[in-house]
């Protein structure tokens, strides 16, 4: 409800995105977790690091793996992160012997923020898929545009001077070209073991990061970046530049729909319960509210970018926060302008 | 888990709130509208605006009435706002003649945001306990310190001169006592109408407002805060306010349980995957991250304070994205310090 | 110039505010110092911790003392706060046997925080005078309307139903009168001593701090705020709302006078390198943007207001980088507000 | 002062900037403005959009022009934007029939925007080579350190596990390595035209706006950015990353040098006014907080990156009062922690 930003809340029509979400649940966490320890023991047994027989007993224990959510959530209220529990649950399959060679030189962070930027891959790959669709959505409004129209370029709030449709969607159309032309590139995985010294994790290093990030199509940085959060930030900037750009887009539209300017349609308006003239242009306000929610969010994830030592709870736990939040609702706002669009129709003069 | 904030996450273990979320659910959010609408028939009766005979029938009509929450949900999306569907479905329960009579002179706002605010003042006095409680719990740890210990003050992060434990945690009390004098006492009913003018709300304009304000427990004011939103600010202010100081109280703690500093224990700590000796003060260490989260929404809550003509459709969904994360994770910040306290222990020298 | 915040920056023709930057000058500041070490000598005297004669001496002093500001300004350099080297510099002036009564049990904060907040509280007084005035601008702005002219309310950008003038400057009243209404009260002298303990003032701390609080014309708080933001916060708060509050009165004006609702005409409008006939509503813009400024700057503020330990040197700098901005910028967006309307009219149909 | 960040601020002898700051004077921006003029009208001269001899004309007027400082000020309070006034004042010099072939085509916002490129490609390559010092300092430190010398790794601010010097100073290495890597390479220069439409610029845009880009050392786009911002952000993340990377490293050192750790000592501390014994790590702790306080800029920046229709006036005001700040305060940041290093040592055990 209006004042509920919760799963039950109406709100959430415009906010939820089972696409994006379903990669930010606790099951995806792990299960990519799981993928991270499977590419890192066949690459350790690969390099001799740790016993084929042992690795293949590993391989086998990941395959079946069977977490106890209950145990993970109560371990989680003490840990503060999920890796204790479920290498404490694995091992407990595993035959003393072998134990010792499973997770072997790597600590939680190593598997927390590979499994966080796989799934950030991901979303990114999404809407990706989703900018193109909105960019034919924006081809095919200007096509149905009656031919020659000419609307009104405002510039400061004034009017300015004649611009074609082709013009004005032309700098919408911009925006995602230059989203495609920023699209995140560099999704590292994460390697530093305990102390981020990535020591114990077996020379040589480039080898072992290398294998692990190419089995799971992350990239292989030169140095871990357990306390250096620049990949990570970047990549939270480019999702609150596309719902900034969500929001220019639809900022702009609220403009053209205003009663005494009328240079746009929308398909469907919110009704008021007092005013049954009133046709509200409710999803294009979500939109802008969208933008200015990850804005918001963005000032914590800068300050959330300052880890101290080797390794910070406090700026650690702030990005969770703050992260999942900003991609979501950033992704869903190119849905809602996609649906936006899809009703939009300029005035025929 | 790790990177999912949503009601699946285990990080909502240190971040859920029941008794604080169960004000800002979709049903608290109809239950409070209709306290609402039978306040307003109430008082619209017995100043004569209305006739009693349609208020009694409306009355019953409030008291009896269930939502459909399928209908109000898909109406949701249409509309942005709940009151719409509430009060068609409403009407439909009332006799043809009987219904101009019902949410007469009144709009969506009027109850949205009397609505809010009546689970505001309940958040107050909810978080004005649990200040109390911690109050009692940081006296408790004081008492149970050895007799005249001595603590290092440190200043710029510098050893500075000696100071005794009450020293030390006096300042932690000084910051409720603060909170305590800033309390929120201001909760406007709002009363605007459609355009804010309250024209079609029947004169005396202040006793209709007195009237209903005083049936909701709320407060009267002057003038609707329609497109005034200083009064939602303020009270929001006031939450992140009091997270800064849990935050303060937590960062404090964090610095003395440093290994080489251990002037404080806690009871429990966060396992590593990968380091046996480890003890995290995670529960420390999310007081600072969500009193940091909090901060980063209050960027978003000014912003969303400018309410452009008479009514925002932007800044008002805003609102409703920010406004009830820094309530719930301000209030809950609360819960987890009283709970580090309470297995806190200063160190005998 | 357009991309220049500084003093040589033609944009400071809208920023600039001599009479509330003449209080956050280096020697306002050194004035507001001296004022708290002569109120200080004085107590100390009057309560028998200090000799007459050394605190006659020290008096004469401090009225004739000069500041060395090359000096003052390398060690800051080194210091990071400026009262070293003003103690330094006067003890030079004191007899050997004088020295030790000079700033006795007071620490640099004492002298920092008791200094801003002298200057705040007269910074809150010079803008209370500016909201009256443009509240009288307000007055004036209906006064000289056409009778009975009738403007169009707009609820989400959309025509909603008539108003009056009195109605749509009522609205903008009524936010002067809730920053009115909630206009700090609350300027406590800073008084903790090196280690915030206050144990050096000698006793009874309450008996000193009283007098030094009632010869600044400040609040004797129970207990200091050196590591306890609060009333700090809380005034930088009312300042950004009062910005907030020029900047939706400066949005609605930018609604009306868009050329195709010119509900309102502007005394003057910047004009366009291009285009001849536009008229750009420069003022009203640089107000919403001063809002979203200070708004930007909250954040800072709000994470600036965990301190740690007993003393932050972090978080005490980011605030004197935060706050004289948000102050500077908000009570120049009131002149400039008043400005607007003194120039503004609503159109005769 | 403490409380003042203005010029006769001694806070900044931390902030102050000369090399950076003198790209954002009303000077510098004017003489990159009529850079852009002199390549423009080259370009359409030779593209035969305005006759060769006008053009020699032209920029013999550009070279012997000299601007009217009051007049452009006073202009600028009008217009709100510099162009307007440098356009009147140099046409003044031109014969009639010359004049409409100086500034065609293009508009206020053309020379604005690519003159701030102009000065941000150079405020890049600046930083780029400070960085570049800064990572042969932190070599130096590790060399000057005792051979074998073991810190202790510190993860959530607890006892972790030894780490060698040039590990620790190896993830500073690094985070300068991933400055180098997103180093922002990038640098539109503006080309739209009064409504952003290039129309009256003459085709082919492309030739044009690549031969112009060339002349100035900026990129040419694919289309005019005067309502995107992505570029501009992107560049101003560059620079706010950047202090993130200062503020680690300086927060480290604070880590470090708390008196109970002593891992490091530093040249300098600042003393107090009450504690002689005092040294407290300035330096340090000004990187951090400018490190803090360009997070909090950055959400105004994104917020400033919606702009609505063909030209926004207050969303570009808004970037005006944050960008430069960003820029000044990150690049000083970079400076500072080079002093600080330089200063540095690791303490022999």
């Amino acid at each position: 409800m209006s004042y509920t930003f919760g799963p039950s809340a109406m709100l959430n029509a415009f906010n939820d995105d089972a696409e994006i979400e379903g990669l930010f649940t606790a099951k995806a966490d792990i299960r990519a977790m799981l993928d991270f320890e499977y590419a890192l023991i066949c690459a350790q047994a690969q390099m001799g690091i740790v016993a084929q027989e042992h690795a293949d007993i590993i391989k086998g224990a990941i395959e079946k793996f069977e977490i106890d959510e209950n145990a993970l959530a109560a371990d989680f209220k003490n840990d503060g992160v999920a890796p204790p529990s479920l290498v404490r649950q694995l091992r407990a399959n595993l035959e003393e012997n072998v134990r010792p060679s499973f997770h072997l030189g790597v600590t939680s962070q190593d598997l927390i923020d590979s499994s966080v930027m796989m799934r950030l891959r991901q979303s990114v790959a999404i809407v990706d898929e989703r900018l193109a669709t909105l960019d034919q959505a924006l081809d095919a409004l200007v096509a149905r545009s009656a031919d020659g129209q000419i609307l009104q370029a405002r510039t400061r709030m004034q009017n300015a001077l004649p611009i074609s449709v082709a013009e004005k969607v032309g700098n919408w159309k911009s925006q995602i070209a230059n989203l495609k032309r920023t699209k995140p590139d560099y999704f590292p995985v994460q390697l530093g073991g305990p102390e981020g010294a990535a020591r114990k994790l077996g020379e040589p290093y480039d080898t072992l990061c290398t294998s692990v990030a190419n089995a799971l199509n992350l990239d292989a940085p030169s140095h871990h970046w357990q306390t250096d959060r620049q990949p990570l930030v970047a990549i939270a900037v480019w999702f609150s530049v596309a719902a900034s750009a969500m929001g220019k887009i639809a900022q702009d539209i609220l403009m053209m729909v205003q009663t005494d300017i009328a240079e746009m349609t929308l398909a469907s308006g919110g009704s008021s319960s007092a005013m049954a003239h009133k046709k509200n242009p409710v999803l294009a306000e979500i939109i802008v509210a969208q933008a200015r929610y990850c804005h918001a969010q963005m000032a914590g994830l800068h300050t959330a970018s300052i880890h101290e030592n080797e390794r910070s709870g406090v700026a650690w736990s702030l990005e969770w926060m703050l992260l999942p939040a900003v991609i979501i609702t950033a992704s869903k706002s190119v849905l809602n302008l996609n649906e936006l669009i899809g009703g939009a129709q300029f005035r025929t003069p």
